[in-house]
């Protein structure tokens, strides 16, 4: 058995993140046939939900997966083998999307970047300039790279495309930005979008889907990859225009319910929540820093993401000891630095259904996790809460 | 629809407490007969499990009913009309216990006290010496007055009876302190013990207990108080010992699972969680205040409840406003002032299930609430984090 | 560890009762204050939602109690002690409401009846012609004798009382009738109910309540019998009208609900149903039946309930062994008989949230267990499937 | 709002089944690192427990996905492009496990059979026995067919692959057979297990898994088929030794819960449990047929499945309007006939979580819904009580 950590475990992860206790009871019910009309009654209501807050007309294609599901079902349902795309690079998310598409013959190029700035608009531009030919089939964004907390400008790229003139498709994986800050799939001429429960709608890890314009619908329909799980040809034969085989009836209930509870708030409402709980959990940041402190992984102010901040550590000093400390002494669950960023970062998520006591609650066990670990810092909570009090 | 308050909602109320999420879902089960074995295997383990919290040998009385319901119960099954007890005066809970008393013919005297300090054992002792004839038949002490936040030594007040070789019955009242602080029903020679659910024990409000040891049970040979649902007699011819009428069974399997949480941790570091946390309070309180400032309701250092801490507000702020705020602005509750402190004073429950994120996300949210109240004060936060980080 | 038991407990007990899964999730909830605004919005629906249930603009006094304590805070709250009340015996409960009545020195008459056929209605007239004086202050009625299977018929009482000039209070025991068959309190003029959340209204035990007309709240004024935790006059200073000291707060979150759910179907409906399934029940035990097999104990189709059934079994058998193998080899529990009754009858429950499948589960199972006893007996299932087909 | 149909869902369904409610309670929790070591002990712990069930000692490789993911993993993992392998026919499901293998360019033949008969193993035998250069790269049996209720002698089909000396790999579907049913991987010389979470593992739809022994993984190092989210070679690095990306945490506190369930019981007695409900639902079959009524869909009493019953309805009667009276009436689901069988069959779920009430409840409703469809038929639960009264 192992000891018991008292009190409420703050889940400061990037995602998966915290469960609406509503959202949890939504889902603990009894089996139900996937095609009785109970059900069926829960699927649109939550399908027609998902499209409101990505803000798009388009199909959505749900998978029983992960995020990484769907990044699949994507490529191999809109390309062929050989055929080129261009993924914009920034951090862990990036790359292993570049080397997704690889493993099924399509040829990505990651356009790298400076992790801690995001892509240069005018790199991205030439780079569309010297497709002549237009070989380029799709640029590739992650809207919010959870690795480094960079978030991109989509209005900006989407005109970079237009005034390059490139008929490109435009795919954007939103997995840690939907439902946290502004997203508007159609408006901003997104063809197809990558997205996840488990992280600003509140659910657990295992449903994906993407969303696909009518350019990606064409796209989709001269893809001769292979595929047979992921494949939305089969998928719209169904009355669900989604899946193949089983269809799980659970995270459906989840859903309307976390919907419910997003559009009660305000989806505008929502967005200014993460906007001001990340502009505190930066402030503490920023005041924890200093000359030899921790420090903001993201340099570009313009970029910093709502929904997760990337901290990075004085050299000398671990990341991961300051995660061990969390955990073990405060029951706080904070995110690690991925691949690269291994022990040289730490991540405090903030999305999802959080509010002003959770977000102080874990920055002041960060504080005191530095003080225990003997990394020198100055007031951060005190900060934060100067962002908070309103008055 | 209710205007949504995101994320989790902070309680720091002086009970009803915060409930663990594994005991909400132990109580989350279908029916089942109360006389069905599966329940009897529950209901002995959670009566053994509260004999081992209460570290008594004695007998547990359970009802459904609330702490009132185990005041009457343990008054109209001890005394008879026109017997006399002593209550210690000290706070809203101990004249209500008086007045029930007398509401039952019982002659209650109150013995009155500074509220901020609670009882002066010398006052008490003096009492004790000039009942030369015994008159009194008990002595009643609130352990932790939730209303002031001030904790009696039951170990003196047991010797100031004993001092003055009365052979008083030693009544207590443990509601809010029973697994927050220590107590020892028959190491301290205590007679009769009142509970309830919802405090230490993190349970909802609903059941509640009275404790008798082998004084108490003669005395209860002798009651002639009328009484039917709450009486001991019926109960004790049942197979639970407890109860008249049906057996809620819900509440046992929170208490089975509660007292496992309790004893995983360990009951000793309980008491020493509480009393840490408790202190942060304090620290937070005495941080915030100065010379026109909150400050601790309680004066006498040697008797801080580890459970509750009420503030006093500066006599022309309105407690009501501060605790509106925190509310309605960050999602958190506290408890107001009972009766005579209401608008006086406000009472910060940290009792039951819980860690540091947890208290300095409300004292976090407090010192904010201050802020915008207008309320003139220091750094609390910043002196609960010296206390709790344990560097 | 218990021996698994697979497959779903079939709880055919006569009370406490199926609580539905969204009952159960509903009251699976985090702490808040019971003087919280979102709790008493929920407060109010119950209680107004209640008061539909009960067919009363009357006031409701509701108690964390189990039934047994609603009675008494019905007695003592309406009469003194030396009052006289008469309660129309026939089961196992008239009597318990008498004795209780007693040990408040309340001069409760008893009215001997034949058990199963209920009380003659002109017996009753005699006693109330006879009593020319009007000391009975009260005429007490169990609607539905849960022991006996026996319901009254209330508004042929009102009339008995109505004929005789009669000015007594008319109170009624619902406890195992209300939202299951028809009542209405405020046409049939009754004065004061009793009720508890754990049968019709498909809640956990643990709930109950008083309805009071304004003969009853006349009577209130004027009883002396000494009370605290169940005062009347206390909780009607309060927000609630009802309780003292703490309010629990889940059942009010499943009494939502479970009104929800009853409103949802349609009252009417649900009485319907209870009519069907309760006649299905009594179709299976005349099956069953023959010259020396089981029967119904209540004798008199009039006064058939639509709640439980229960069961008269031959006398060289023991009606526990059948309860025994129905606990046993098919997870089925009904109820046992009651003091006198107790080995002679076993009662199958058919309240709350049932339907076809469930009860024909449960009575399939009871004609194996009846096979496995070797107490002979016709087709049961079959003469419930002729009544529940509705080809 | 729907309409309510009261009392308990009856889930006859052959997958999804019925979950126990302590499974669904152990699922419903708050969020989790999946690095976390408290999650990793219920991983690992669910691991060895489904490899228990399984009788292995190979891999496990577990998937965010349905049944259908595990069979494209499988596939995908095991073959390259060109390679053969021989699909046992029978059914719908193993139609399709032919379908998709071929949309990844693996030549599935599909061994052509009587459906109500299940394979001829002398068919299989010539067939295997005409492939002497062993082209045949394995031999795919659907151990339970869920359209038809024909169960596969396994160990039999191994002995035709020794006796013919064919060393082509042994994959085998146990969706709706693992824990229904014996299953022993390693003792019967399986290769490949793909399996589900939905039906006896009583959990819901979305985890699936195949389990490889040595001869599939060296199979495995030879596969050129393009995969990424569905790789094994990637999971093999993972600490999980499973999954791609996220994982999802919520379906392994149900799998540890479930299997402690079935290790309660003891598989061998949940085997026997399927055995008898299974018999007593064919007693019925035949109870209700005669000579122009319903028949059991499967011919060969040898390949009885003991997890669901395919109904044959007669020519004239649509077996859909059978469904919909008992959906519509009874509050009792059942399965459809698939692709070619709809509207001809229906077919009753008798896996899992499930006893003697709950399968004579919907039973019952059958026979009902049979005489309500005008469907002349005899006496079918009598017939199953017979089986199971057991005396």
């Amino acid at each position: 058995m192992p000891e018991r950590r008292p009190g409420r475990h703050f889940f400061a992860n990037p995602g998966p993140t915290n469960i609406p206790d509503s959202v949890l009871r939504a889902m603990d019910r009894a089996s139900l046939d996937f095609m009785e009309s109970d059900f069926l009654d829960i699927y649109d209501q939550a399908r027609a939900g998902l499209k409101r807050i990505l803000f798009t007309e388009g199909e959505v294609f749900f998978y029983a997966s992960t995020g990484h599901g769907a990044w699949e079902a994507t490529m191999v349902n809109l390309f062929s083998p050989g055929e080129k795309v261009l993924i914009i690079g920034g951090g862990y998310f990036s790359g292993a999307w570049a080397a997704l598409s690889r493993g099924f013959g399509i040829d990505a190029e990651l356009l790298e970047v400076d992790w801690r700035e995001g892509v240069e608009i005018a790199a991205l531009a030439d780079r569309l300039a010297a497709d002549k030919a237009h070989h380029i089939k799709a640029v590739c964004a992650v809207h919010n790279e959870t690795s480094t907390s960079v978030a991109l400008p989509l209005p900006t790229i989407r005109a970079a495309l237009d005034a390059a003139g490139h008929p490109a498709l435009f795919l954007v994986d939103t997995i840690s930005s939907l439902g946290c800050f502004e997203f508007k799939m159609d408006d901003w001429g997104i063809d197809a979008v990558v997205g996840g429960s488990q992280k600003g709608l509140m659910l657990p890890t295992g449903l994906a889907f993407t969303a696909a314009g009518p350019k990606a619908m064409a796209a989709h329909g001269k893809s001769t990859s292979k595929r047979f799980y992921f494949d939305w040809t089969a998928m719209l034969e169904r009355r669900f225009r989604s899946f193949t085989g089983s269809v799980p009836i659970v995270p459906f209930f989840g859903m309307v319910e976390s919907i419910r509870l997003i559009e009660q708030e305000g989806l505008q409402n929502v967005w200014a929540r993460h906007a001001r709980l990340a502009g505190a959990t930066r402030a503490a940041v920023r005041g924890w820093g200093g000359n030899r402190g921790v420090e903001l992984y993201c340099r570009n102010p313009q970029r910093y993401s709502d929904s997760v901040t990337t901290v990075l550590v004085p050299e000398k000093f671990d990341a991961e000891e300051i995660r061990t400390i969390l955990r073990q002494k405060f029951n706080v669950s904070t995110g690690g630095g991925l691949a690269a960023l291994d022990g040289k970062v730490f991540r405090i998520g903030h999305m999802g259904d959080l509010n002003e006591p959770m977000i102080l609650g874990t920055l002041a066990s960060v504080e005191m996790a530095l003080t225990r670990a003997g990394l020198p810092h100055g007031k951060g909570v005190d900060a934060a809460m100067e962002v908070l009090h309103g008055a």
